[in-house]
């Protein structure tokens, strides 16, 4: 293999170019020439293409954010698009192509590489941890350290005004980073999408710990369990003698320099991602299992839906005297 | 003077503690006794006090919040509440009071020392820097930097996927924390209570903005002046063809450990409120003015408002090109 | 078992009040008394016990340091020493210990359990990752944040002036954090013990890496293989044109709020030693490999040694380029 | 005035980037060209000249360093050089020029400006804060900040272990810096290069403070005014029962991304430049005196020295009980 491409693509998350970096410096290692794709699939679709060296991706590695740009582009689901997109890589004889995003681009990069049989390997970036046969995707220590001091932030007003707190992070989907947030911020209750939750339970688990002395309360909710204003409103009605706040969380978690292990992750995979690509293995998601770095069939990661960790929300539970 | 007291009310903001230190610390080393009252003026009204020592406030100089803890006691505008807390303080052979607090706090101050001659003196902490007669309050340079690190992450994201960022940030009634973190963070336009902006201003400032080449902007918006996603859908009907996104960045502005400024002004103003009670000049708040700590009547506070510093917002529209 | 002992020793590590909070909170919820034992060995030699209860352990999770305090006590080495601690353990009826501490802790761990049949569980706590049998010790993670961010700013002013920068990391005996925190920061060269590097060598790479065009350098040393100020000046003899400095991080890196990794492995650990303990499972070290919580006989980790990752050190090769 | 240059020199210091961006966008905002001119004078001296427009300076307003990169360049000091790098000026028709330095860059500017009548105006830059006729320099706030974190951080391990730390920070002829530091810290001690300090008294103090019940001690030190590791030697001799340690914070306090207060200075401090050079005034410094920018002849600058804050080493005395 001579030629590669790489991409960013679907919601940015911290580490990509950290990701891009590691890609670029070992295909270049491998004696091999890296494309730059900007702005994902869109950028691919539109021949948005730029030449890489080691200088390019020089001082990145601790940067937020993605310097080849993304973009959502749902038309890449259409079969005419793809083929357009296969075209420009073999006009540009890019012979194979590193992904670098979530769950959505896992599905277009699957896609594409069963249409055409093109070398595809995915980097697994995501503040959401949601894709199956990664233990860690590149993206979420960083998001979830992001949410921890803003809510040890809202803890330390909470506690000053003796005030209950509902905390809405991100995880339309999935509750992976509601629960770390949790766990790590000592929350007195988690509510996920993967676990049913009666409110009432809710607002007993509450009357419960005020007995047991504690005066004030943070309540993580993931958003694609409920919404913080609504949940709020509602529990203010039942108890009426608290205060009980509300804070979004929001963007800010996309964003910031990458942690240590978001960027060692990226190191890691972006090296095993351009591996592959030269060993003719495809299509791959590059992944971590405990310390290992593993490959996993795309057709697996695009089929099979991740967990969430069970345990932690016991110990959360057990935490929460 | 042999006893004082001292307690934190209304709002919380990052440096109340160290504020709190300074007043004790520096009472002691005057040879008098110090009495800390918990939960603000609701507290001086239950009798919920404590002896502090210099150990009482150890460690606690870069903690955020309060550890007197504060409440919001709309009931000290009563007379009869009043009178009975100074009572409380009689009994308790408490001399002088000092109060650490917002805006709120000092009409309470001020009308608890008008009522019976009692000295009382403010330390201005406040996370909004709306006190006339001093340049800063305690907190406010806290806040402002946690809403820059948090605009700063939104611009990440802002720029990988060339958006348009609205941020609400604190400010019911002023606008000085908004602007602050507009010039901070070089957002493209800032809308503050005091500045009546038409919306149609901002379509065309943002399109000629694209004209010379920005790809994403920041709006910071005051809350006061505006609700984040309320303007967000009305500029997507306008500019259809942008992603317009919003982010409430909340409570997390009051939390974090206080920095250097704001330690240092707590400092300097608990050691004046003490040396202002010891040398019986009451009621006045505490300030800063430059290099200089001042001492403003409480008369003035209360019945005069602090500008905006509008030439922050002449030096904002200039960079925005 | 009715009454659980918890002590933190040896050097201090972020992360260690989370795991007290874990324990206590875990004994409680099993029904068990705790008792806090202050100073590490030293104080279950002098009977330093304080009773802990869920409250005393409030608000502690994102702490640095150890509320409980810890000390080097060389002392326990003796036979006497830990004769009269068990006896002291007994009077108390202390039926079960937990001891949060490193590599040194381990030891005196696996000692007073082995000569009395005592029930003791270790939970790794160590900015250093150097105990056998767990993917990570609590601290470590954070640790390596807090270097990484220092190295992050040192880069800054690197840039500025073009410079190469000697940067000393603690490592008196391992490379592993040097190693993490070289390949985080995309030093050009990392120095730990484990690993041979001639001087010669050095110099040649920083040759090499001047021709592919690097204007500035970092090279990361583990305190265990040299010494930052020493390194730096025969580097400066060799390279006279080269503006070289020094910086030796220090004592930074065993404070600052525990990341949310240290966090989680905290509290999953401190569950785990209670666990184990009431299960009368013993002696063991509660340790993680992969996402699986496994307990590690004491004589195992006393005996064996951690490697170093040796795969990031190549990919720290193939990224200086 | 058509066109302008702009350049960093000496030590960088925070906010740097942020300065050259207000210079750039409110230069070309009263229609100036604008010549970036690369690592300082002595870019000057070697034509590295850079055109550069308000998007060459886009994103970089919470960049550390300086993209222009700088250079100490003792060579300007000879009348020759400063003859050559005034005809590059006048060969590029740069007709004015804004230096961002400190203490060396002024007298540079002054010299320079002073030799050929050329407009010059200086943007005061430094972690030292040691200009004369500004109450800060830009990256000032931010260096203070960053070394305050790492104070924290070694009180966490100073109050777990019960240690004396000594804390060398930055300032080789000032102490304002470790003033600030110290009072912000609550450190117990503070040694500065402007106040003798007997050695003898420091062990008295210590042992003062250790009978009102401090079981740990911060000691700031300026590095001109001791060296770290030697006085901590001689404490130990003097007080052989603690364990005394020390931290040497070094290169960590000139890098990191500039605080609120530093860009909202740079900002104001590089519109007031560019409005100086178009008014025809110089050779000036633009500074901050409270809420007012004011302009300082550079001869003030060069000639005078600015005092430190004495009140703020009573209050430190003050607070160590």
């Amino acid at each position: 293999m001579k030629k590669i491409g790489v991409l960013t693509t679907g919601g940015d998350a911290p580490g990509m170019n950290a990701a891009i970096r590691a890609v670029v410096r070992t295909a270049i290692s491998f004696g091999m020439e890296v494309v730059g794709i900007e702005k994902g699939y869109s950028g691919l679709c539109d021949r948005s293409f730029v030449k890489l060296t080691s200088r390019s991706v020089s001082g990145i590695i601790n940067e937020a954010g993605t310097f080849l740009k993304t973009k959502r582009f749902p038309e890449f689901k259409e079969s005419e698009v793809r083929k357009k997109c296969y075209k420009n890589l073999l006009d540009e004889s890019i012979e194979g192509l590193v992904v670098i995003g979530g769950d959505g681009s896992a599905r277009g990069a699957y896609q594409l590489s069963s249409d055409f049989d093109f070398p595809v390997v995915l980097i697994p970036a995501s503040i959401d941890n949601d894709l199956y046969g990664t233990d860690f995707t590149v993206g979420f220590d960083t998001a979830v350290n992001t949410a921890v001091s803003a809510v040890d932030k809202i803890r330390d007003t909470a506690t000053s005004h003796e005030r209950t707190f509902v905390v809405e992070v991100m995880g339309r989907e999935k509750g992976n980073l509601a629960i770390e947030v949790a766990l790590a911020c000592g929350a007195e209750i988690v509510i996920v999408p993967e676990v049913k939750m009666k409110r009432d339970e809710i607002v007993s688990l509450l009357k419960e710990q005020e007995r047991k002395g504690k005066t004030s309360s943070i309540i993580i909710l993931a958003e694609g369990a409920g919404k913080a204003p609504e949940l709020t409103e509602w529990l203010q009605g039942k108890l009426p003698e608290r205060q009980i706040r509300y804070s979004v969380l929001g963007y800010i978690q996309r964003g910031g320099s990458p942690t240590y292990l978001t960027r060692v992750l990226a190191a890691q995979l972006g090296a095993a991602a351009v591996e592959a690509l030269q060993k003719g293995k495809y299509p791959l998601m590059a992944g971590v299992r405990g310390e290992e770095i593993v490959y996993v069939p795309l057709s697996d990661v695009v089929s099979r839906s991740k967990d969430i960790p069970h345990k932690h929300l016991e110990i959360i539970r057990n935490m929460a005297i």
